[in-house]
């Protein structure tokens, strides 16, 4: 008996080592390719004339056509690739078979459908189509090599494995394993094995792992590091009387959450529930896409309106401008504080207005976007909607105190990047219905100073959220039935 | 049954609060405690006289009259406040019911208990018996309170808010909440709800931030910021190639940790089976810890073999110590630098060896410290020795490597401090089996940049212990068995 448990054990980590180093190797590609799109892209708009129209045209276009290149490849090739995969492989984990979701075919439309989309710039995250990627390497790695058969002909086993290839593909999307392993817990399942805890960490850091490495090698990226970093000071995190705007932060950011949640369900119902209009798409099945991707990019056109939304940064650039540790309405910033400053203020707005349309914006088009047959996620918009309103509030609670808290003798100034970082973490948990973000938003910015205040928003928010609607997995799945 | 459903929600969350309050008041009053005993017993060794002897008599004498008293103490009123209280929440979670374990009598016997060994400077901890002492205050609170009493009459319903009250204790332990969830998760179930989830959130972030604000409003602390603080450079954490010996510490750690549960049942059975001492040891209960005191404080004299065990620091200082981010033996130390390394070299000795005999010292004295019946945990000692060995092969590595490991044109240089985290971690997740560790110290340090080489040292040394030995919760319930 010893020697099978043994045997099987050594088994599953062989497993779980190989899946990883494959989810690492397409993770590594796929960021490579979505980075050579997104410098096309600029390049189409920069690059070419410096005639406004024509910038224009360049701008919009080549969205346009990568996302109608997708809509039409993934419908050609395996429909199931479309959306998220979470809700799926929540359904698959309870116990139900859906055909042809976890093909090869359905691997390939997925892995280059998302490139594409996530090269066009469109307001769509990554995390939901990891998940579903990794499950698909780790069901089609079990039927293909004939020793790890033995894993998949046991149900319960099989579904072990399945969650912890969902703990690795999150894992290597965010290279943030210990908030990884927690969200796949939290997200995919109702009861919880204590003896899987480890093979979800295996996976993660092997895969998180890999995927740092692999940067260092090919990039010559110096190190492994944080993929937002932040650098709030430390020393003096937070006054404890600030704990109250925190909650308050966190509760405001779990009625926008359960706002988004029934947006995006009564958006759907609309659409299906008319008939014409279903109809009109359905035959035109190329066109909703085309129109949807040609009213974002428009809007984020960054000579027009993308001005008012930081349109002319890319997400990584946007949420570690969010992230950094000054106070944009200060007078005397240095010259890296104004040129980040200078994205986010025009002739005719400040950062307050900015901020309000950054948020509003991808509040309203991550909803719409995700209406679109593609592969996409949810995780990364949530970030963005949450740390954008996050900021926002940070720079209101800087402005009504501008000489920060008075504490005994000394002064607390407030740091706007803190609330950008618990907004972050409420909304994206108050979406989701999910604490792990917490974590996650630790490890992907690198510091843990705001533990407390960060859980406080992010329970306050969960408690305000799951009052009101149910998750946006559960509400796709709702949707889906 | 909405309406139900929201009062008993609604009533959890109260009686948390209410558990996390009471929690962290305790938890105030007792660090409160044992600070005044330490002050009193390095008074006794510093204040009184110069003379050498008058000073080892001080050093000894207090400590030895309160673990004599304490030991006597625990017997008189409730013997079941001896040991940890993991094992035995464990079995009580098992739904196994062990008499007078929970009653206002041990409760005042563990606190009491638990202060005075701490303020002896006993290498001995207090994880365990934080989450013993939580447990008895929801039981308690269960009975008193009549609104809560429903929660205690499913006694499914009882078992759930009794695992959010071990990780309340957790949390308010280390004031690190995400870290005592998960390791409350790991160390007391066998099949986690998730639903369960935000129970022990919310009980940890409720205690973690109260035992926080308190130190704030009453200590006069400028914040809330880390237990034991580090400052790892961040900019470029460690080179690739450095994996290779974190995962060699964890694999070492997980070697040191199975003898470590090793040596500690046999040493307790091996003076349970022999009859003459046995028989000697019962007549004269109070004489035992008498006697170990009195070894260890000798041993830890300062003037004496103390000077190579870091003997004059506190356990505070010691680990603030074997964190700090500077290469010992480096030749060119500010003052404030010189004067760290000046406790932990001799005229005898180099850092080497002083770093060999701390951890010795703890390894061997921490088993033979929690053989005697006091209330006493078992994770801090685990973190000293953890640190202490992490810090050693951090040394030696960077004695071997002095310019730091050539990557492409730059040196990165060799950060001890980095190992003796990964020590920490590593020690402490083989002797408790648990990968949350990893977690617990990213709170209590205060940095999470190291999550990659954390997170590989303390699962190579989790599969390492246990395919040697079973974790020390479970052999301790093997032992009472």
């Amino acid at each position: 008996l010893w020697q099978k448990i043994a045997d099987r054990m050594s088994k599953d980590w062989i497993f779980l080592t190989i899946c990883g180093i494959i989810m690492a190797l397409i993770a590594y590609l796929m960021d490579e390719g979505i980075r050579l799109l997104i410098e096309l892209r600029f390049w189409f708009y920069k690059g070419i004339t410096a005639d406004p129209f024509g910038q224009y045209f360049g701008w919009v276009l080549v969205p346009v056509v990568m996302m109608v290149f997708t809509a039409f490849f993934v419908h050609l090739i395996s429909p199931q690739a479309a959306g998220s995969g979470i809700p799926e492989m929540k359904t698959i984990l309870r116990g139900v078979t859906l055909k042809n979701y976890l093909s090869f075919k359905t691997l390939v439309a997925k892995v280059l459908g998302l490139t594409v989309v996530l090269g066009s710039g469109m307001p769509l995250g990554k995390e939901g189509p990891y998940v579903h990627i990794a499950s698909i390497v780790a069901n089609l790695l079990s039927k293909m090599a004939t020793p790890f058969r033995s894993i998949y002909q046991n149900e319960s086993r099989s579904n072990e494995m399945l969650a912890a290839a969902c703990a690795l593909g999150l894992g290597t999307c965010f290279a943030a394993p210990i908030g990884a392993v927690l969200f796949s817990i939290e997200v995919t399942t109702t009861y919880f094995a204590v003896r899987n805890y480890w093979r979800g960490f295996f996976g993660c850091v092997i895969g998180a792992s890999a995927v740092r490495l692999l940067s260092v090698w090919f990039q010559g990226a110096d190190t492994v590091h944080a993929v937002y970093p932040t650098n709030i000071a430390t020393e003096f995190p937070f006054d404890s009387r600030e704990l109250v705007f925190f909650a308050l932060t966190g509760a405001l950011c779990g009625l926008l959450g359960a706002s988004f949640v029934w947006i995006h369900r009564h958006y759907v119902l609309f659409i299906r529930s008319s008939k014409a209009l279903n109809k009109f798409l359905q035959k035109n099945r190329l066109l909703y896409p085309a129109i949807i991707t040609l009213l974002i990019s428009t809007l984020t056109f960054p000579l027009g309106t993308g001005q008012f939304l930081g349109g002319d940064l890319e997400t990584e650039k946007q949420l570690t401008h969010l992230f950094s540790n000054f106070t944009w309405t200060s007078t005397d910033l240095n010259t890296e504080q104004s040129e980040i400053v200078s994205h986010w203020t025009t002739k005719y707005t400040s950062v307050f207005g900015n901020l309000i349309c950054y948020t509003l914006f991808h509040f309203f088009f991550s909803i719409i976007g995700s209406t679109m047959a593609v592969p996409h996620g949810m995780f990364i918009p949530a970030l963005k909607i949450g740390s954008g309103f996050g900021r926002l509030m940070g720079e209101f609670v800087a402005w009504l105190f501008p000489l920060g808290v008075r504490y005994g003798d000394c002064m607390s100034p407030i740091m706007p990047a803190a609330y950008a970082l618990v907004g972050a973490a409420a909304f994206s948990g108050s979406v989701t219905h999910s604490i792990s973000v917490a974590v996650v938003v630790f490890e992907i910015s690198g510091q843990i100073a705001f533990v407390v205040p960060v859980l406080v928003a992010v329970l306050v928010a969960n408690a305000v959220a799951s009052l009101l609607q149910p998750s946006m997995y559960e509400s796709v799945i709702q949707i889906k039935k």
